[in-house]
């Protein structure tokens, strides 16, 4: 009860320690999620995804800056399932989010971790919760990428801001190949670069084939030149917060919030059936040596394992 | 069993249907794959890594000529479970290796779905199996970065190759950061670059760090120019083919193959746990309508997915 009663309060120890247990899978830590389960649903959850290289941690950054002056709270969760080869600039432009933590307004967190039991995606769902719990009005999730792990991450967002910049010429392809359907708000970031209207001819264009938009929500292509204490840089920012709160608006007023947080749900619960149902059955397995035991049967080959796992399921699934 | 035996006589188009319906989860797919199974474990199987960009489809492209020569044969799966935005040059390269596949000793087959039912991982394991079965000495796959889901599918390798090129400050980095355990051979590719040297001495260097290595197997840095045609590019191609086959004996020599086998083995078991189990309660819950009634009283705060979760598992799983 003092560790629920703590979060709520926005202890920022006691939260860093919950999101660290729960990564572990410290049984007390699910616990905690399950009490403060029905104090979360306040914040507006923004996802941001894009290229690495794209400028999203220094957007996010600046834009921490913008809200705070409005007096709302920053949560902030920096996902990087990807690979660690595009890890190295990333690193710095995270480092240098830090300076926003000691502002008891803004909550900064990495969750790189790789092994995080049962997931990646769930480890992020899990920290949303915590910091929307805490009293964050904004949670920010920034991830790289559009594989189906950052998609299923980008999936616990209300709104999704897909970041492109200038110059990479596979960019649209990338955008066509799955992120349209994803992105509520596009930003052309580094803005000044050459091939920006090019690329924004071909945003508009690709907008203009669409079938139609959910409650009318086009998504809007804002320009960002990434200069940092400039007057047009925070024109920019303020102009991609407003869109942001317009597009929350606009989900409220069409009845489509509830498709989002649906969708949410349906995506936790999968991930929930994942630890109440599979992992309890490979920790047996793999304690009682019967892993090892069908294993060796798989290099003997006198079983495959599809046939063993199907062995395994009438042993320990009921009836459905 | 027509199936099965032209499977075996590898027949391509066969072959093609089989990878395709085991990827949209055709049941009469995965009974020809249990009856090919014993048929399985003959091949090498190679994994190649690295950030995009390190040219690693124009050094299999050109190591499967190098291979053909030798009268071998080559299975290729080239995987990018990445993001798209990465897609653009690698697309280029792959099509160019699609040259091969003309001739008879030479498959390739990209496995670019993400939404492959039970994950990549599951799917490239499958392939795998199927390229050994139809009779092919090497299978190689290719896939960019060390994420999660990449070393998942990497770890269906014997032998695993990372590719660097010089002038990415964060190589070293990245490679520090989980690949040093996977990697049996390292490529310094685009070795005419600049900042080839510091690339091979701080790889010299890192592994100097390491405490002994499994069967004495230092994993050595082999140079390639990527300049088609010339003699030296053909020399660092006869090299890193001979230190492929190379490796290959050392597990053999060391008794280390079947660790390699069994570390396979586990991983193919627990995604067929995944499939037999968890695939079939989620099937169910999706039909009788029952996890929408759980998102519902998710949405409505008057339940968390986590107790749901637990409910479900006691009402479908037996005592463990």
């Amino acid at each position: 009860m003092e560790i629920t009663k703590k979060v709520l309060e926005g202890n920022v120890r006691t939260v860093s320690r919950l999101i660290r247990n729960l990564e572990d899978g410290v049984p007390e830590a699910r616990d905690t999620l399950k009490k403060i389960f029905h104090h979360t649903g306040k914040a507006h959850v923004i996802g941001f995804t894009g290229s690495p290289g794209a400028g999203k941690s220094t957007l996010i950054d600046a834009m921490i800056t913008e809200v705070r002056k409005t007096g709302k709270t920053v949560g902030v969760l920096l996902v990087d399932p990807s690979s660690p080869f595009t890890g190295g600039a990333i690193l710095g432009d995270r480092i240098r989010m830090q300076r926003h933590s000691t502002d008891p307004g803004v909550f900064v967190r990495s969750l790189a971790t790789r092994g995080a039991l049962g997931g990646l995606s769930k480890a992020v769902g899990n920290a949303i919760h915590i910091l929307d719990a805490m009293g964050k009005d904004y949670v920010i999730v920034e991830t790289v990428g559009t594989g189906q792990q950052e998609v299923e991450i980008i999936n616990h967002s209300h709104t999704v801001i897909v970041v492109a910049i200038p110059g990479m010429g596979d960019e649209i392809q990338a955008i066509k190949a799955g992120i349209l359907e994803i992105a509520d708000i596009f930003v052309i970031n580094k803005a000044d670069r050459d091939g920006a209207g090019k690329l924004y001819q071909e945003l508009m264009y690709m907008l203009n084939m669409a079938d139609g938009f959910p409650g009318g929500w086009r998504p809007p292509i804002i320009k960002t030149e990434n200069m940092f204490d400039t007057d047009s840089f925070r024109k920019s920012l303020i102009e991609l917060v407003d869109t942001i709160d317009q597009h929350y608006k606009n989900l409220v007023d069409n009845n489509l919030l509830g498709n989002r947080i649906r969708r949410k749900a349906t995506l936790e619960l999968t991930e929930a059936l994942h630890s109440a149902i599979l992992d309890p059955v490979l920790t047996k397995l793999v304690e009682s040596g019967e892993m090892t035991q069908m294993a060796d049967k798989v290099l003997n080959k006198t079983a495959d394992p599809y046939t063993l796992a199907e062995e395994i399921a009438k042993k320990y699934l009921r009836e459905l």
